[in-house]
């Protein structure tokens, strides 16, 4: 660190990338000093933006001197060779989930992040919204009594560009893997059993890329608590993602219902405006993921969401992926001892 | 009373009267017998429609031997003469707002209802609004601390008939007496001290008819606490009513948003319907205060809202009025003694 | 009829049939005559409270000649038997859902109904909750495009009386068979597929009556939509019930958070109240289907929730269960022809 | 501007100056490059968490080559002898309301602006704020119809400090000009005519110091509409600010309610939490204030908000002051011409 600035670089500048690259250019503490992207044109348009290096190659970007830290945003099948250049460079590392392409690839990555002691946060942005944050020091405060139920649902406003489908790993492991992740998280249990249905009912360009815009997901939690998860791309042009904990005592519900705090009344009606993208609604997560990743670094903290949480996420996405493919419910098992 | 069952005769069953007349019949221990109304076409409908006696004088109605008690809802210009034939009939009255057309009149009212000891309570159906009277239970249950102020307003959707202004009493009489009494009730001080202005912002014809459709109240109560109050008849085909109330420690907020539980959602707004009248948003207002006047009459108890709290509620807003008129605050003394 | 009075007779006078009883006390063009129930203390208490004829046998009550039409309220276990009666004494019928205790029994009594030409109404009452019913009419009317996804809950805010479980059917037929009919009629397809979990994640006690208190049920659509159900006793001493449903280019949703258009302000927070039983959340329903159900027998139209509805309502539940039990999903065909 | 980075100097940083700084040091296209403030501890805490230039001085920052442009936020008293210094200097001006002290002295900063066309932006930040300006957007596109009524409240969380309020210009200035200026903006007219009141409802200490807690105040448009404005220090540890315009076709409603998008559900209650102070509820506008001062400098665009406004801001709130003091009605008049 220069100045005790931490001097960071963004592989990869497309919507979230770059998205990334202008949080940590508001963030105190950090620099953007260097992006990398193999299309020209992502990489020249951030270079302009922010004024910093760019690099083609994400191996050159590792290797700038100037860059303390990574942020990967990069297209997932390529996650697991540019995590091992990153974790070869010694570098702190911010990854985009999923973390890896596949389940194999996601251990090995465990394993080198425990093995040589770098510093690895993956970008589940829905720990760091002030609504799920909340819920979860109530939980953990024992405010709720202990977590029964959980029930979630995630509806995207559209259906995905054809180009990204092949690459997104299908809906559950694309959106799911955020809904799956937070039920772990603030039931504070390991999900044992996965049940998924899904269908395209809406967006029919799907069916022939084999992937589909509705799955209703069923869990059984270590703890014996159950849950729901609904996922979509059908929502008519909203964004619109809830998440509610039953407690023994009490109940917490996350939503986001209103965006702007503006109503519109007259002939009989009241008008709301609402969400209409998952940046929106998670503008705080993002820049408060960055916020902490920055900290985390600076002070020698442990991160906040771990590989091992990034690899467990992508391993219930997966399940939910083949329970829906066969019809039939899941089982799932950890591996013994402390993270793993 | 016949077994016990309360019977009811309503004098006028205009839009009001008619609403009453339906309640009634709704209401367990009490029948609806008769009805008058000297327009036939109103008397005819209420007599088919509930399949009871009717006169065209209210006199005869009031001597009628099969009713017990009496609802009066004809307009406000025969309330005196209406009342005082009640009175002297030494039948229970709930007699609709405002209690007469002039103060005088009120004050001859409370007079004679003291004097005979004849139980009458004034048609304030706030009172009995879930909403309401929840936050007077927690007023006076201390929660709140002292009040210490009150901000109101209430919205009609339209204006009112043309046919229908020279009779009203003007828009603080007709409407504003609501927002007076409740804050009044609430605040559980008197009101010393009322400055008003007002405006026709929308509806031209009412300037010739010497009416406004937009008045603005500031108020002090004796107790030191003050508040404001907003009537329009503005609101763009919607019905709004809010009451807050702000003690030393909590507040407390009387409002209705939406009427129906149910969102249409989609292209980024979210649409909800409001109550687009009066006797909707007070449904179980009108329910609740017949109730309560039933059950006083049959269990021998004081009236919930009693004359004086009407000839209070008329001197209020006629000194709204004048200050309106005059442009300059207007000061009120109430005389000495108890209720009176 | 007697006046043009439907005379109504109440068969089993707990809870919910007292509710009725009340009800049909307060509807116009309706008159309570009579109430059964064998057990001294109900009977003798709606007796007095409605000042009606009171029988200890529902058979004497059908017989009653001042009785023009019947509701069934006893306990689902009877209702065979009781209507079984009823319909052979040609009187318009009104049931409490289940519409009976087995699939068997329904089947029959869909087939008497539709032979012997008898009006039969189940008690479902969310079809006229406003909400619902604004929702149904909005799909109808085409405004949300084509029902591709329904998303529901019911939580109850607390464990059944263990006495109850017994003759409940489990919680999938005593709670989830409202969810499953609002889901059939809302979507206006029929279920092919089901799968269901549950567990006992509060209630211990239930474990050994054999029943569960959180059930959670994927729903397949013949028109190929999807849905997803959650159901539980679990609720922390709140009534929570949502329903939405996606169509291709709008979302509805009905729910309802807030009892009282009332809030506490203070410390910085916001309190509102909510409904904390079924019947006062669907207070409006349950009086707006008993007014239907007077209305359609005066009038000689048809059963708005028919007999097959209830035979449909209880099949659905059934193959919850059963799909609970063995953990698998259960495929539903129906038999060809009319409403059969 | 070096590099096309607007590099800025904060004069002043207290509470809300030290929000500014850390707002333009997350803003891109902008620097921090300097602080001044006479209290040491405040210069030096500003200097360490920004790593940046301080002087004891005013005339030092204005001077300092490495500075752009100013931004404002001593104490009111100060205002006009900085300014004075600043538009000497001929950088670009963002200064706190009110602008200055005094009327006169306000007058004489709109005449240098306006000679010596040096920028100016006053501190507004309502107008920045995302649901404020949706409504101005709304108004101004037509969608209300005609501006005829405004109804706005801000109610502070609680007393001030006592050592603040002699140099605060009472509670109509420091408070109510936010509410006055969004009043004359949304209603695109200018205020002929105030009436106010005010007492002390709770913080019996400002008494003794000359003010109080609690301000109502009523307007008149040169448009002919009317509006009322309440504010207060009582709300009991929450910030509760709403502003509603009622146009003759629709009303739009700005406030906020909720600040987390969370709830607590259980034991009949929903629980959520609101804002409890102006820099948590007005924290975009406070960022969209400076994003629209940079932009606006480095775009040669005019000011969003002039000295011209913030003189009429101060204007109207010395006439409620007035008014109050007075107990009368006070009439404004405005120069002919322009802006002014």
């Amino acid at each position: 660190m220069s100045n005790n600035i931490l001097r960071i670089g963004v592989i990869g500048v497309g919507r979230l990338g770059f998205h990334h690259a202008r949080n940590i250019r508001r963030s105190e503490g950090a620099a953007l000093t260097a992006v990398s992207d193999p299309f020209p044109e992502a990489r020249e348009r951030a270079a302009k933006e922010f004024g910093v290096q760019s690099y083609s190659s994400h191996a050159d970007l590792i290797a700038d001197p100037n860059v303390d830290a990574l942020v990967i945003a990069t297209p997932t099948q390529t996650h697991y060779e540019v995590l091992t250049a990153a974790i070869a460079g010694k570098k702190p590392i911010f990854c985009e989930k999923p973390i890896t392409y596949t389940l194999e690839e996601a251990e090995k990555i465990v394993d080198s992040i425990e093995k040589d002691g770098v510093f690895l946060q993956v970008g589940f942005m829905r720990r760091f919204d002030p609504g799920h944050a909340a819920a979860k020091r109530m939980i953990e405060g024992g405010e709720c009594g202990k977590p029964i139920y959980v029930h979630d649902c995630q509806r995207d406003p559209n259906g995905p560009p054809p180009a990204y489908v092949p690459q997104s790993g299908g809906i559950f492991v694309d959106m799911a893997i955020h809904d799956l992740d937070a039920a772990r998280w603030l039931m504070g249990s390991e999900v044992v059993e996965i049940y998924a249905q899904g269908a395209v009912l809406k967006h029919e360009y799907l069916k022939e890329l084999g992937d589909i815009d509705d799955g209703q997901i069923l869990l059984t939690f270590a703890s014996g608590a159950l849950g729901m998860i609904e996922i979509s791309r059908n929502a008519n042009d909203v964004y619109d993602t809830r998440t509610e904990v039953v407690g023994l005592e009490k109940s917490v519900f996350v939503g986001q219902n209103q965006l702007t705090p503006y109503a519109i009344v007259g002939a009989g009606r009241i008008v709301v405006d609402m969400a209409n993208w998952c940046l929106g609604r998670f503008k705080e997560g993002y820049e408060l993921e960055m916020r902490a990743f920055i900290d985390a670094v600076r002070g020698n903290k442990p991160s906040p969401v771990t590989a091992y949480d990034g690899m467990v996420g992508l391993k219930l996405a997966l399940a939910a992926t083949e329970s829906w493919r066969k019809a039939a419910p899941v089982k799932l098992t950890y591996r013994a001892g402390g993270s793993g």
